[in-house]
Parts: structure tokens; sequence; C-alpha cells
């Protein structure tokens, strides 16, 4: 079984038909299609797929040509800065699967966008041959408007692939590669904004905290709670344990305790059970231990067979 | 998606063919074959599978029907204490069943293995009608020989269902339903084995420490450590982490450090989860956040529409 993750996200909110048909693209054999959301106010759909890195390619590049059949972005609007109909593709991998394996996925796709639908695109995060092209808002800046009326060839914005224009009416594509992503929050049993902040600081790579966290403080003024909500963004390298302990101890410093903590979204089996190793000493533990787990490879490999 | 698991365990552990006879009962539409294992020492093999609790119990009475035929307890010699060639078979609620559903569960299945194969049935833990058959050995007591030989027709010994014969070669099976249990050891920095047996006897229920946790203290001399090593027969009532802590916190106060745990086997997410929860005080975190958990839950609804 070998698994990656592809979230997309299409410019389009507020057509249901324009998004299922989208989503369609994702079912198909050895690609599962675990999450669909659409939002109004951003005009904007997620798409959450999981399946076989090949297969998965396909399948986006199969829905970025319905997107680009669908949307059209110079009549496109809402609140989210974007620069493509099928606006950014981020692979992420899983079991079986490593950061190179998303890497060289993500190049992939990024060619075949260009070959196939005439879109030029753009390699950002792991997939980054420029590093100056790690995060995406360097390559979204201005957004469609600005990329079609000439910065797309301004020093250091030309796209990784194809080009020199945007595609008249579905822009410009991002595909990326990264590691899991875990969005964890730390409430605080404190009013003191200033004190979530100063520990917000303290925490974040940028400065000088926990490599690969990044944080800001949070008034949660309802609650009576100050909250130091993070993204950890590689928990091979700062696990979630490491990030709580982190803030727990640098508010008891201060004489504050841990209200509750919150993980937002899905988080991956890994790091939960690293969470399960670090807080119980365990030794020697696989996620092969996860019963739950054990059945997915069963399940998985015969619908393998099946297809 | 409604889960159940059984791990029943047969009295053939040095022909393999035999037991490749008996697992290939649970291949079938709904149930899922985890794991297959023999011990020739024991004489003894040891399924487990997971599925869909009518498809399960019909894969086990299957399963019983080939042992019957196959399996010779008239010519069996093995160090396991046994009674059958079908000798126990537990079954433990999984994602979307109750003990309650593995308790109809083990008795449906106890009537049908005597209706159709004529091999007497006991119901125990928490299946017992009889208080006093909750736990295995004492149904077990002398095993085949002495069953056939007159103690089966002895006071409060009758089978549950059927006999008052044992079957000649196939002997008497005992059916039954529990919560998941988890083998769960903790290593002390120390040699002190009384020390290891007064924080076991603290721990374990059954000399007043914690609900539904058996413990005893072992001597690793090869390591240099003292071993307590638990059975937690249902975490929702101890958790993982909170035996754990109870452990940790004898052996400090006898100046002792954990060197490391162990978790033996497998374990369900539910109680990995739990952990997690109480290390990272998350206040509502849901198994299905996890993502190998969505993907399961995609993976079973399309093996089931398939089959």
């Amino acid at each position: 079984m070998r698994l990656m993750e592809a979230i997309p996200n299409f410019s389009e909110g507020r057509r249901p038909e324009v998004v299922d048909r989208i989503a369609a693209a994702f079912r198909r054999p050895d690609v599962f299609l675990l999450d669909q959301e659409m939002d109004a106010t951003h005009n904007r759909a997620v798409i959450t797929a999981v399946g076989d890195p090949n297969a998965l390619r396909q399948a986006c590049l199969d829905a970025c040509a319905v997107a680009c059949e669908l949307i059209d972005l110079t009549r496109h609007q809402g609140e989210h800065p974007r620069m493509g109909a099928t606006d950014v593709i981020p692979f992420v991998p899983l079991a079986g699967t490593t950061s190179e394996d998303a890497v060289s996925v993500a190049r992939q796709l990024a060619g075949e966008i260009w070959q196939r639908l005439a879109i030029p695109t753009y390699l950002y995060e792991d997939a980054a041959h420029d590093p100056n092209r790690r995060l995406l808002p360097a390559i979204r800046k201005g957004g469609f408007e600005a990329l079609r009326d000439g910065a797309i060839r301004e020093a250091g914005r030309l796209p990784d692939v194809g080009g020199p224009d945007v595609h008249p009416t579905a822009g410009v594509t991002a595909v990326g590669a990264r590691k899991p992503l875990v969005a964890f929050n730390v409430n605080l049993a404190t009013t003191d904004l200033e004190l979530g902040k100063r520990i917000a600081r303290a925490v974040r790579e940028s400065s000088g905290g926990l490599p690969k966290v990044r944080a800001m403080a949070v008034d949660m003024r309802e609650s009576g709670r100050v909250q130091v909500s993070m993204n950890l963004t590689d928990t091979d390298t700062t696990p979630i344990f490491q990030a709580y302990e982190f803030v727990a101890q640098a508010a008891a410093a201060e004489g504050v305790a841990v209200a509750e903590s919150e993980v937002i979204g899905l988080v991956g089996l890994g790091a939960l059970a690293d969470v399960a190793k670090s807080a119980l000493q365990v030794g020697a533990f696989s996620t092969g231990q996860v019963l739950e787990n054990k059945l997915l490879a069963v399940l998985s490999e015969q619908t393998h067979e099946a297809s």
C-alpha cells in the first residue's frame, strides 16, 4: 500500500454543481475522496483525496481540466486571494511514500498541466526549484489580475513550467509538496493576551523557537481564554507533544495553567501514535500495531486487487 | 460500518495445511483475516479476524466445522490446556458495535455450533449466563480428557448449550464476549523484584487497585529491569495512560524511574487516541479526525457496496 494525499483548492465556492463535477474526477480506482468543502464567502472549494500516487496525480490533472472548462477567473470574485481556476495543489506523503515521492509527483503534474491545458505552473514548498518559491504568498502576490496584467513577466516571477502569459480564463496553478500539517491549539486559563503573544513568539520558529512551528496568540474573549494557535508543519521534527510541553511549561513559568488543547481537522495516525509513545515512554511501537490500520492495509490490498 | 473482532483459538499448531483450511473460512465478503499464527509447542493456532458481526459469526461457524472435521483431540498433544478442536472464540466489539452486540453474537454462535456440529458449548466472560463462568480456567479445568471422562456431568459443569457428553473427537467449545484487551508493560529501572511485586499488587484490581487491570511482576534479568506486566481489560474504565501514571508514580515514590514501556500486539485506535487526549489535555477529539480511520471508513463502504 503506497498512499499519498492531495488537497487541491479550486476557485469556486458558490456553484455546488461545479464543485461536484470537479470532485467526480477523484472517484476512480485507487483514489479515495475523503472530503469536499466549499465556502461562498471565499468563493473557494477544497478537496481532500488520498490514493495511489500515480492515480491521484491523474485525478488531479482531470480535475484541473474540469475546473479550466467551468471556471472563468475574469468573472470570479471572492475574499481569498487566488491566481487560478485550480489555485493550488499540495501533495502530502502518507503511508509508504516519502517527501521525495511527493516532490516527484508534484513536478510531474506541473508539467502535465501545462502540456494538456496550457496553464502555466509554479512549484512551491518542498517541490520548489527556486528557494524564493517555498512560500505561496510570494508566488501569488497580486493574484490573477496582477499576473495577467504583466507581473508574470517581471524578474523572478516567470512560471516554472510554461508561460510566459497566464491562461486567459484559468490563470496559473501552483503545485507543491509538503509534510502533513497539524493544526494544534493550546488554550490558556488566562485573559492576558500579552502573555499569549510572548509564548507564541517563544515557540515559533521564525523568532527562534521550535523548528517547523508557526504560532500566533488569539484572544478568545467569549470563553475567557487566550489561545496559542499553532501550525506544526513537520511533526517528525517537532512532535505535537513537544509543542504542547513547551507551551505548558512557558505558561506555568508565569503561573498560568493549560485549560485544554484542540486538534483541528485531520491528523495522521503516525503523529497521534508519537504522542502516545512520548507520554507512555514506549520504546518500540509501530502504527502497524493499531488494529484499524491493520484492517486498512488488508482492505486497501483487496480494493487494489479488485480494481 | 459495523465492525466486530473474533480471535478464535484452534487446537492445531503443527500441520500448517490444517490451519490454512481453517483460516480459509474467514476469506468471505465483509470479513477480513488480519492475522494467523500457529505455535508447535502449544500445538495451537490463533486467528484474528474483523468484520460485519453476522458475516464474522458465520465464518466462525464454518471454521468450527473445518476444525471438527480435521482435528481429533483424542490424538492431540501440546503444552496448552485445551478442551476443544475449536477451543475458545472470544468476540470483541469494535467501531459501531457494543458489548451487548458481542454478547448477542457469542450466544447465537454457541447455539449454532451445537445444532450444526453437535459440539456442546460454554458461554464465558461477558457472554456468561452463570457468573461462575466468566473466567475460562473454571470452565476448562482438567481439559478435554477430564470432561470426556465424566467431569462434564458434575455439578455446575454442564455445558450452557447441548451435552451432556463431549463431542467424541472435537470436545467442547467456549464462546465469549469481552472488551478489547491491551497488553501493556512498564519496565522499571531497577533489579528489585520485590518492588515490582509490590507495585503489581497495588495496581491490579484483584488486590484493590485500578479496575479492569491484571498485573504481575516479571524479573527481566538479561536487561537489568523489573517489569510490571499488565493486561488492561477495559480501557474505557482504566485507560492506558492512567495505568502508566499509577505505576510511574508508585515507582517514583520508592525512588525508581520508568526505563520504558511496551505495548504488545494490537491496540485499538480509540485506546491510543485516549492516551493522546490525556497527555495533551485535548477536550474534544474524535477518532474520525484520524486520516487513516477516515480512509478506512471510505474503503469499508466501497468494499461493502462491491460485495
